[in-house]
């Protein structure tokens, strides 16, 4: 048999309008019911659905839409019927094969559309709603589970309502996070490693990806400036369980009894930490059997930095009441103010007493990548552990984060316990190749593929501009506001990260003294302000009270896709909102 | 501007035979030059290689090419010549949505062919390379990272080179983990996840996906039987997070001072766990600061199973000591027997002791969806969290893991350390709906999605109906080889889960006498079929000594694609490669 496919395509006269997807399905899916309500809802699937349903289909018009749909364009797309379709007829069903392509084919669609829309100043960041509002089912969208299966049209909307519904992280205008953008290079690789659907734990059933791993440790170790790249590492779920790691390491390192013996083999341990830094260092105080008073806080200098000479003088106060200073983490980036402690300094104190240094480089290790930024995190080469997370500022998909260690093999002894069943001695390969028993997972999810194949796509020096490029709008949105009337800086001077924290004041507030009535005021001003922004939808950006400073803005830039204009975009959206407080 | 673009689609005459991905694409990519080349490759890239290069696509030839590729079926396919395109031409950039939608479209389609032949039992399993043959750059496969950027057609060569040297873990013949399979709906769920690429730990930047984790986990304690499916719980990276989660919060349950004082405010506390369990436990008895001296090991039957009388004389013995008895893990399927252990007698003695009681069923826990076997887990309901991994036994893509608490916000109890940065109290919504301090990490990946999609997708009843078949599988190979010559089974009866241990003897030990002779050459009988079924590619099956037990096969099936041929296959394969040794 042969069959002749023909796609009748209007293109918008407008230069740069792009066409939908649009691909090959049977002739004998085509319905004319259907392509009806498809040109009337500008090519999304609106058949079998309630007037209910309708409504909330056109609802999604905007967000879901092709491109030009508002303009002159139309697109008649055909469409697989998957109200009859369900996820047992996909594969590895008989014949699963042609719906199984559909059904993807669709998804991608969905996805792809929304990447579009994602980049598109136009749409919204988000569409808020309380948690009551989308539990109560909002315009159809049932979050509950059954026990009978729903339909692939079903599945297909609920898709759809997901990412309505959901918060446009990669959108140029959120800024609310320190991870944030959507990398297109990184989104390919993420859904590579999706289909790959494999585990970390061994060689034998992830060889690419063990390797990529390996290879992008030692470049990493590189960047660090440790001897030839050599060390350990691993990537794990996050800053969080990379801080874990090195506390536990360290602990490995000079009491390794406590593997077998518990902390009752060891004497009052006690680690270092700046106020400023993150909450992950307590955390893993609390988990490790430390207990969070022996993590002690020290104090910083007005720009968040840690001041080395209470370390040492903390140091000596804990020594001197019979405790054993263990660990010292130096923050490269602090989440709040952007501080980087003075690793070199801190390096110094640690060998001077012994101690071992790990540098949280969360958020601020990618300026190791830049040629301009990396001296701010210099001494990192005389770090015993590094955390680096590249779904930070190098603006991988989440989850990538790497724990960093000098001393190779310290992961494995600290953490091996030789299942058999996992790591048999007598496979066919160099075992050495097998990673689990480095870490505390069993099973390990692929983190890596994605920053690597961004790294292929990029080269060192792709993230070397895109770092850049955030430090440029960073200080750009400084200089803008620094004197500006109605701002006040949370500390004086450039910001060393992206992170600029400030307060707005509104007019109400600007001939007030300061005073607790002002302050108490003031810090009801940014969460104002935010909830209005996420109820219009327009723009995001995080808001804290940090010690005796009350709520302020924290904006930070780690998203490729902002620009100067979005920087305006969002003074201009504080101030409308926040001009009548 | 009106265009028309046709396709021409030689249909393959075989029914079922199914067409490639087509695309649209400018006509002015279309090139004469590259038509001819993809024609001669059957639909794949290979403009601007080198000769060494060409011998390499040809080589995938088999993995890559159109599904009729090697009968009479032909597509031409146009290309977007993503040689002179590079990652700075995608989105964000000016201009970059054509090249972005180009991009992921051809990214789909390697992906989609993978799919596709993942299901294809004419594929092989794996394409065997040993590390130092990957690294040396076989066949033009170069892992390292450069400076430079790389074009976007180099990127989709490393798309395919990356699949094509990995290892199809949803391939029908892939039985080697606990995890296997590839199910279709739980891939589209993945692939919404990474484009939505957000976080899990505030409803502010994932209202959606918080909202369907609560009710997830809601439905999946009402399966365990807790009243109303109260209490708590979260996804978490892995297995063995979910079982450290459930001594953390034993610990924090009995001993709270822990949290702010460590362990040396505890008396010497005891844990308890089959020696048949997974090492997880031990690995958080070390990593908590407990050490792995006080996770008392319990013996088991000859199934496997924990002996209560065992546990109940070692609760005893612990406390003559003068140590704390604390928690106790009872394993609903274990790694290598798939062993459940009697969860009511194990209840009674923690009760008589008030001891926690944990129930790891990691791999067992899906068994709940079935009205068929849910009886062996008779008795969860007592305890006090449960591990449940929803990418074992229900197919779900990695990662997906739960751990469940009866007892409402204690983890928060145990992990909370109130970051001002996130969890503000002075959101607009109700800041309970953020989980993020109930955690260890901070970011948190969405692993919920995927798990819900499929729900949806299939109801309870599609999991059931998955489980019921896995475990009637696995019953057909063991009625298969229970009495087959040269087969031993490593324990009698029917396996309580879908794990069959057994040795295969190759003739030549057939008639040997026990004793050690026979032992050492048994021993490496598994690993050698092993090593040749990986050479060979043909199936994967693990293997493992266990106590006194020398090396033997564990056969466990999750993968929805297996059949009894299958089985069959397997069986086929081991006489084949093990005949001879």
């Amino acid at each position: 048999t042969f069959s002749l496919k023909i796609y009748f395509y209007f293109k918008n006269k407008e230069p740069g309008a792009s066409p939908c997807f649009l691909r090959a399905i049977r002739p004998t899916h085509y319905s004319a019911h259907i392509c009806e309500k498809l040109i009337k809802s500008d090519g999304f699937l609106q058949k079998n659905n309630s007037l209910e349903e309708k409504g909330r289909l056109a609802g999604q018009k905007n967000l879901l839409s092709c491109d030009n749909s508002d303009r002159d364009a139309r697109f008649r797309r055909t469409e697989t019927d998957f109200s009859n379709l369900f996820a047992r007829d996909l594969l590895p069903a008989k014949n699963g094969e042609e719906p199984t392509m559909q059904f993807l084919l669709e998804v991608v669609d969905i996805l792809t559309n929304y990447v579009k829309k994602t980049f598109d100043r136009s749409t919204k960041v988000l569409d808020f709603h309380h948690p009551h509002q989308l539990l109560e089912g909002i315009e159809g969208f049932n979050l509950e589970l059954s026990d009978q299966p729903e339909s692939l049209e079903q599945i297909l909307v609920d898709c759809r309502d997901t990412l309505k519904y959901g918060v446009r992280t990669g959108h140029p205008r959120f800024f609310n996070q320190l991870s944030s953008g959507l990398d297109i290079i990184g989104l390919a690789g993420e859904w590579l490693t999706s289909t790959a659907n494999t585990n970390m734990f061994t060689y034998e059933i992830a060889p690419v990806f063990v390797l990529m791993e390996q290879l992008t440790l030692k470049k990493m170790r590189e960047m660090i400036g440790w001897p030839n790249g050599e060390g350990d590492g691993l990537f794990s779920p996050g800053g969080a369980i990379s801080n874990m790691y090195s506390v536990m390491i360290a602990r490995y390192k000079y009491f390794p009894e406590v593997k077998t013996k518990g902390m009752s083999a060891a004497p009052r341990l006690v680690l270092f930490t700046s106020e400023h830094s993150h909450y992950s260092i307590k955390k893993a105080g609390a988990a490790l059997g430390f207990g969070t008073d022996n993590v002690i806080l020290l104090s910083t200098d007005e720009r968040g930095r840690v001041i080395p000479a209470d370390l040492e003088a903390k140091i000596l106060d804990a020594k001197q009441k019979g405790y054993v200073p263990l660990f010292v983490n130096a923050t490269a980036g602090s989440t709040v103010y952007g501080a980087f402690d003075p690793i070199n300094e801190i390096a110094d104190i640690c060998e001077k007493y012994n101690l071992w240094l790990h540098v949280d480089g969360a958020w601020g290790g990618g300026l190791l990548m830049s040629r301009k930024h990396r001296h701010k995190l210099n001494g990192i080469e005389r770090a015993n552990s590094v955390t680096w997370n590249p779904h930070k500022m190098m603006g991988v998909p989440l989850q990538c984060s790497a724990i960093l260690v000098r001393e190779k093999g310290i992961l494995a002894g600290c953490n091996s316990m030789c299942a058999g069943y996992l790591f048999q001695p007598d496979k066919q390969y160099d075992v050495t190749y097998d990673t689990g028993d480095k870490a505390i997972q069993c099973g390990r999810h692929v983190d890596i593929f994605k920053f690597w194949l961004m790294w292929k796509a990029k080269g060192t020096t792709g993230f070397e501009q895109h770092i850049d490029k955030c430090l440029d709008l960073s200080q750009y949105l400084y200089n803008k506001i620094k004197n500006r009337e109605g701002y006040e800086m949370v500390f004086d001077g450039v910001p060393q990260h992206t992170n600029v924290c400030f307060w707005y004041i509104p007019p109400s507030l600007r001939g007030m003294p300061d005073g607790d009535e002002r302050r108490e005021k003031l810090h009801r001003v940014a969460p104002k302000i935010k909830a209005m922004m996420m109820e219009s939808g327009t723009t995001m950006v995080g808001y804290q009270p940090q010690g005796n400073k009350v709520n302020f803005f924290r904006m930070v830039v780690s998203n490729p896709s902002a620009t100067q204009s979005d920087i305006d975009f969002l003074i201009d959206e504080i101030e409308r909102l926040g001009h009548d407080l």
